[in-house]
């Protein structure tokens, strides 16, 4: 055992993953790994809720996620990476959570409405909709983690999992820390339009996204709206391809066109331009990495069973507790 | 594989069954054991949904039940005796079925807000008490059973166990038959005090009562409330012991008494006698089989054991079916 607190957390399978998914988790992740001992999971039953009427793409985009995680430095050696459908103690630990879980904690659950109204064309009344802050307390208090980290908007989420883990250690026996939720700091990049990116928004460049793809996006990016011609002044600070540059530029070169676009002394599109030859250079080891990976899928399979059997190994001992807990060993 | 056409049923652990337990349900499993391939279980994941407050005394009400099921001529030989927590599938086929259940499904089950009334002394309004028909329809489909006996009132939870397995089959692919409900007849006994004969009234008569329990108890029973003095003629048609010596009594000293009691020929003291008399005859055979099994309670695990890796065998090939429909094998 290493005496690093242990974090936990899990993405839903969307498949190739995009620079707003990796700037806003991924690249967290990578940097957490040196300091916690992690777990990751692909949260494949998850992905049931709002998937459950067509689930047939689960399955291929949880590899595709899984390489996305090795290309980007998930290091299976440092972190323990694991599919949460391949764990069926998720679903005996999220069975007993639902017997001392009021509904009421659920239905106040500020995003279940929201999520009800933003995917409307989904059916999403179900029962294992309004339930799945209790799968996922059961993902996070399985492993016994102390911290998950989180974006702000799911902190609530956090919050239930912390109150599940009190009520079982109130009515039985304490078997779990109350995880904290760790807030990370992620840069504002926006998709192609200036909206949040998003694979529904159709405005993403993915991870796996080739140079042409890359040159043709960047050349369609919204930059400041105020700034009509090229000799008009710009505004960098309300530009996205600004942001873009101040994570894959050079300082210095960040400074320089910072100054220039305020002085109409470059254009957007040789901005954009130069901007997307920095994005691709960023990209060129991860892609190498994924073109391994995707030519040798059984080593992806190794990792993922070798971190499955990790994983279960933890759950098996975490569940025995629980069972003598409730007094049903 | 016999021909036979499969039945599941299950019963809550509450400990040494009474004889409402039996008349209402395990007489007519013993008789549909010829019949039917039949699979009884335990039903200890569900005692939860009441009991999670306290659940300290579910294991041991297990035992107690599973030795009344074989004292009362459930074959191991003839029928799948199990436990439900023990076979891990239940909890992955519930979560699976939580998906696509919609909510107002359970809402409007007309038991769910009968019971929240009735058991107000329990705060039942948990995510897991409101899912229960879900985790029932699991336990159901999960052994393809084609009918499932239960009482009148139950038939709604078969009509909810139908409507999920029709949804499941209609998202995936067809793999569950649509169980249907098998109504049993079952002879009208009331507990001691002419209530419905219940645990929680302390009306009940045991099934491992004492000779001289029974006799106690008996001497207690409501008779034909009109019947105040011993010459006063009584109506058999309303009284509870009558009732009693239907089942327990040969059928010629039944007519007799029935003639006897309207014209004030016998004394409630003594048709009572004569009842506790018949009553404790009836149970010694099942008694006799108890004490065995409290003498042998190693044959009783090791029963269950065999009963677990038989209903276990089939749950695991159901959820490879299953995990196959949702592409998520």
């Amino acid at each position: 055992m290493s005496g690093k607190k242990r974090i936990l957390s899990g993405m839903r399978p969307t498949g190739a993953l995009h620079l707003g998914n990796f700037h806003g988790a991924l690249a967290n992740w990578v940097k957490m790994q040196d300091e916690y001992d992690c777990f990751f999971f692909v949260a494949d039953w998850h992905a049931l809720t709002s998937d459950y009427e067509d689930p047939s793409a689960i399955k291929a985009s949880s590899k595709e996620m899984v390489i996305d995680w090795l290309s980007v430095g998930l290091d299976p050696d440092d972190s323990t990476l694991f599919v949460q459908s391949s764990i069926k103690e998720h679903a005996e630990l999220f069975l007993i959570l639902t017997m001392l879980t009021p509904v009421p904690w659920l239905e106040r659950n500020p995003t279940y409405k929201d999520q009800i109204i933003q995917l409307e064309n989904k059916d999403l009344s179900t029962f294992g909709f309004l339930g799945y802050p209790v799968l996922q307390a059961a993902d996070i208090i399985m492993y016994k983690a102390n911290g998950v980290p989180v974006g702000v908007d799911q902190v609530p989420h956090v919050e239930i999992t912390r109150e599940i883990a009190r009520r079982f250690n109130y009515l039985y026996t304490n078997v779990f820390p109350e995880p904290e939720a760790i807030l990370t700091q992620t840069p504002k990049l926006l998709g192609l339009d200036n909206r949040k990116m998003s694979k529904s928004y159709g405005n993403t460049i993915s991870l796996s996204e080739s140079p042409e793809g890359i040159r043709k996006k960047v050349s369609t990016m919204v930059t400041d709206p105020q700034r009509q011609r090229k000799n008009d002044p710009g505004d960098p600070d309300v530009c996205n391809v600004f942001s873009f540059h101040k994570i894959y530029n050079a300082k210095d070169r960040v400074d320089t066109i910072n100054e220039e676009c305020r002085k109409a002394g470059i254009g957007c599109v040789d901005c954009k331009k130069e901007m997307a030859e920095k994005l691709i250079q960023a990209l060129a080891p991860v892609q190498e990495k994924r073109k391994f990976f995707e030519e040798n899928p059984d080593k992806v399979d190794e990792i993922v069973e070798a971190g499955n059997a990790k994983a279960r190994k933890t759950a098996v001992a975490t569940m025995e507790q629980v069972r003598d807990a409730i007094k049903m060993s």
